[in-house]
């Protein structure tokens, strides 16, 4: 310690500017001292008025939950009606100003989204094990009503590879689409019924926050298992095997690639999925290579397609092992309201499915649409989004649709082909229904092969490994999040890893309410300022008096004891030297009858030793509940202070005469 | 707001004490500012050393959990062992200076203590569903393990009410004790051995946190709602039922009570039970009118017990329907080593309980010993505790003993009493043999509704409306927590009461944590201090300087988005006015890279409306991140400040000329 402003320090700059009619800038909190009396100043912290209590704060959160538009205070019902009206449709409001220009902009991107939608669908709706056109359906219906009720201009809406994957693993345990697939489809679409429900609900009570309790890390892990794991169930399409492990874990995967390749399988089937794989591969190197040439990587898939069905067709490589799409049924969605079932003995086990459905779905919409919204510098209203996702979802589900979301590679090159608002949706849309209608015939030779590539070749953009990194340099614990779900999902189950993750997640928040800091505080040399003394290593620590401040929001009973544990240390292994202890409670923002009792054992501790408690800056709620306990009293009315100044001054005064280091 | 300071606080007062070679008391942050370049200020910010890593604070914690004496840097290994000898014996330490005078106090203690100990264990073995000499039993062994191993000097140990009533309401959902009472007893010392198991591992691994997770006002809730099962149960006894529901909720106990008093009883039991109650009221009501006379009150439930036994013997009433308590085995307790079952089928089911009974016990027994050592002005190690009530109830379950903890009622009376140290449990538990040995035969006739009405006059102790009313005054979410735990208790079961008790203790801090404050500072007029402008409503805000303070020590996933929105929508609602905005770090102990990401989009949005952000006095953990992170660039390493004073004066200087009120 550098010994500087020594026993001057007790003397204090009296006369300095006494009673100048214009206060300099800035006079300090000492100067302010001497102005003020105690009294005063005491005043400021205790008679201070109340918080708002718990009912306040309810009702308020309530309100904001209900209303929409607190501003409008004097509006008639047709009014409110309107309000209603553009808040859930904002199309109407966009609309008004669309302009044939960007209509045109929004026609290219609507192609290019068709000519990469089409085949994903296919793909996808294979993985979700359904037939192909369950996955066309799915890129029909929901962005047509996205483009009505969502907020988002770039995003493209459709099936996605993640929840494909979620539905499949977790229905097929309810029902085999094996065995029972017409069953496995009524689940499918109760599922993504209820899907719908949830995310409408969470949209109406703003329970957006729900979104966030996976958090990145854990979606940055759980998406980079999930895309391992649908990548080994493509070994399925890629090597034309027949009998496969519905298990979704590595080690079940292994071991039926491991069974099948020992059985007769047909080479064809790898040799077209792997070059039409690195077909796309190619494509998109000279995509990136150069900008102008993207719409080469996003029509690739198209492409391989309908090359690959070309050459089965002319080769009739079908008839020497080469498995093929066959029939898919012809004309655009049926209704499925009949197949929906909510009396059924499944209803609690869908309800399950489609609540982690409903999350993952929104989760990868949201951080879709709010990372090109911040792009395109407009805002996205999160519980908007919901309600929008809610009611395409409830939709689909009554038109033959399973769960639909904002896909993550498709709205990218929606991004690119540079769409100018929802329309480009609508317009892929409609090239999916005409598909539907005229094209279903052409794809009866398609091989199945080619199916996997294309899903194989959207799987790299959902392994981010650059994150990964991130995370271990700037966070070990959001790493250990991100590990857990990545493992869980690859030695587990999707399940698991979502449980990995959020059990992981909560109990880093818990444990940072257990072990909270105690820090002791030093003086920066010359001021009134007082720091962390391990942080600022230059600060010096204030002789005689203890400085510490709690370094927890809440002082409640998780942490209340360690923290009257950890003063109770520090204060005997200086015994000697300490007169006084300045708690510095100005993180404490709440504090519960645990906290209080703490504080009220560990001042008759201090008492005990003849040490004197001080209490400096204390919170709103924390100074009404130590008036509401009686603790002032206790600690006394005069040792309660605005500033940690203030506090080590008066402990100082208390013991006039001691050695002064600093 | 009141104007003061106006124009002139942008004119430093320069040249105010220049080069003072004594620096006056306190110069404060700004003149600091003048003398210290910006440059070397931000140092202070961002060049400090960087703090402990996640496996530094790992080893520090295992490092403290293990090494029991950090201070014996040069020790031998006869001195190691010493240190742990003298540290699991307590006994060695004070039995040096223990006095005949000493004795003298624990024998009168321990004579009162046993009178006491002697009906209730009956009653609480009775509650167990165990015969009365498991009770007495349990009197006897438990307090000789404790007298050696423990640190309190006034608990007393045996069987209590609610453990009893724990076990027997668990246990018997394996095992009947109506049907199979051997197989019930195995069972019960199965669990009261894993129980001990429990509290040793929890002692040795320190992990006496566990005890605090059940909060004081779960407690309270919890022990009130299990007083009033344990009444209710009483009824069995009190009524002389020979029927009665295994239930012990409130619905059951009072249908089954309904069923019964319809069918044939013996008014006569209740009449003896109802008699005797009053007669230990009315001699507790004596005890506590004159200190004097508190042996009155003691000695009342064994006096009770001899004259129902009298007069029961004397008039025969057993023959009219009086139950009795019968054969009551003689001799101390046998070994009951072959009966503890830890392969069997329900070993699974034994640690769930035994789990639940070891917390319970402990937080029973560490509350007891702490408001008494308190008192005494000795220190209570919880740690060393739970290693003693560890070793006693292993012990205690191989010798037929069930679980035994600190006693509420009978700890105040050994303290009044007047013992001196824990030779006092040592007395009690020599009489508790001398009566195993020779008294048994003198239990026959006594009274099966005389143990209920020591039971019941235990009771009150138990439920302390006056701390469910300072609950209620002090904190509503604490009241929340008892009530539901009370009622999870009262019409649940135990367990569904512990539940509600958990749950809600934690839904608490992670709302706690979900929806943190972000509060707008201001200014304490002439001074630097900014404060809370709705807890100061003196304070003035300053003008084109937005300043917030977010108050959540754990900026992370579960908050992040809603914190960044919070202060957007405090942005958006002065966008006309607001050029900076400072945000106060203070509070903010550790971010994850959720939080770093909300931080950095809070930037981008800010700057893409034309707003400065700036960052004062961040956390030890925070600024090591921001810089990992890459995050300090991005907002610029000049806009990151060690008090909110100078980040406000660099944004104001920044837009100079603005009009300012304050």
């Amino acid at each position: 310690m550098e010994p500087m402003a020594s026993e001057a320090s007790l003397q204090f700059p009296q006369g300095v500017h006494p009673n100048t009619s214009k206060p300099a800038m800035e006079p300090m909190a000492s100067e302010f001292t001497q102005t003020l009396q105690r009294a005063d100043f005491a005043d400021l912290v205790l008679q201070g008025p109340d918080p708002p209590n718990l009912w306040y704060d309810l009702i308020g959160m309530l309100r904001k939950a209900v209303c929409y538009r607190s501003a409008d205070k004097h509006f008639t019902l047709s009014l409110c009606a309107m309000s209603i009206l553009h808040y859930l449709f904002p199309i109407l409001e966009w609309s008004k100003s669309y302009s044939l220009k960007s209509f045109q902009s929004d026609t290219m991107a609507g192609l290019t989204l068709a000519s990469l939608s089409i085949p994903q669908s296919i793909g996808y709706a294979n993985l979700a094990k359904l037939d192909p056109q369950y996955g066309l359906y799915t890129s029909a219906v929901p962005p047509l009503l996205y483009a009505v009720m969502g907020t988002s201009r770039d995003i493209a809406i459709g099936p996605v590879a993640i929840v494909s994957l979620l539905l499949s693993s977790m229905v097929q345990k309810i029902a085999d689409p094996a065995i029972d697939p017409a069953l496995y489809r009524k689940m499918i679409f109760t599922v993504t019924f209820l899907t719908g429900v949830f995310q409408f609900a969470f949209g109406l009570f703003r329970l957006g926050f729900l979104v966030d309790f996976l958090s990145h890390a854990a979606i940055t892990g759980f998406m980079g298992g999930a895309a391992i794991v649908i990548g080994l169930q493509q070994l399925k399409g890629l090597l034309g095997l027949s009998h496969f492990t519905s298990n979704t874990d590595v080690v079940s995967v292994t071991k039926a690639v491991w069974v099948s390749v020992h059985e007769p399988w047909h080479p064809e089937n790898f040799f077209i999925g792997c070059s039409f794989f690195l077909f796309i591969l190619g494509m998109r190197f000279i995509g990136r290579k150069n900008k102008k040439l993207f719409w080469v990587s996003a029509i690739a898939p198209v492409l391989s397609v309908v090359l690959s069905t070309l050459i089965v067709y002319m080769t009739r490589a079908d008839n020497r092992g080469v498995k093929i799409i066959q029939n898919v049924d012809a004309g655009i969605n049926s209704s499925s309201v009949k197949q929906i079932n909510l009396n059924g003995p499944y209803v609690t086990e869908c309800a399950k499915i489609a609540l982690i459905c409903a999350v993952i779905a929104l989760t990868e919409a949201i951080a879709v649409g709010r990372s090109f919204s911040v792009i395109n510098g407009y805002k996205l209203d999160g519980n908007k989004e919901m309600i929008a996702m809610g009611f395409m979802n409830v939709g689909g589900s009554l038109s033959s649709c399973y769960v639909a979301t904002g896909s993550f590679s498709r709205t990218a090159v929606n991004f690119t082909a540079g769409c100018k608002t929802a329309v480009s949706n609508v317009v892929m849309a409609a090239i999916v229904m005409v598909t539907l209608e005229v094209l279903t015939k052409l794809l009866f030779y398609t091989p199945v092969s080619i199916l996997a590539s294309i899903i194989l070749s959207a799987l790299p953009g959902l392994i981010n490994v650059h994150e990964v990194c991130i995370l271990w340099k700037v966070d070990k614990m959001d790493f250990l999040t991100c590990m857990g779900s990545f493992l869980g999902v690859l030695f587990g189950s999707v399940e698991i890893g979502l449980s990995v993750a959020i059990v992981v997640s909560f109990f880093k928040v818990i444990v940072h309410s257990i072990r909270p800091q105690v820090v002791i505080l030093g003086r920066v040399q010359g001021t009134n300022i007082f720091c962390n003394i391990k942080q600022y290593p230059m600060v010096c620590q204030t002789p005689v008096v203890l400085t510490t401040r709690i370094d927890t929001s809440f002082l409640c009973f998780i942490n209340a004891n360690f923290i009257r544990e950890r003063i109770t240390e520090l204060v005997t292994q200086n015994l000697q030297e300490i007169r006084s202890v300045v708690l510095d409670m100005s993180n404490v923002v709440d504090i519960d009858t645990a906290g209080l009792a703490a504080l009220e054992e560990l001042n008759g501790e201090l008492v005990s030793r003849g040490i004197q408690m001080a209490i400096a800056n204390p919170g709103w709620k924390l100074v009404h509940k130590l008036k509401l306990a009686r603790l002032v009293d206790r600690i006394g009315e005069s040792w309660i202070f605005l500033t940690v100044g203030e506090a080590v001054e008066a402990c100082l005064g208390n013991k006039k005469g001691v050695d002064l280091d600093c």
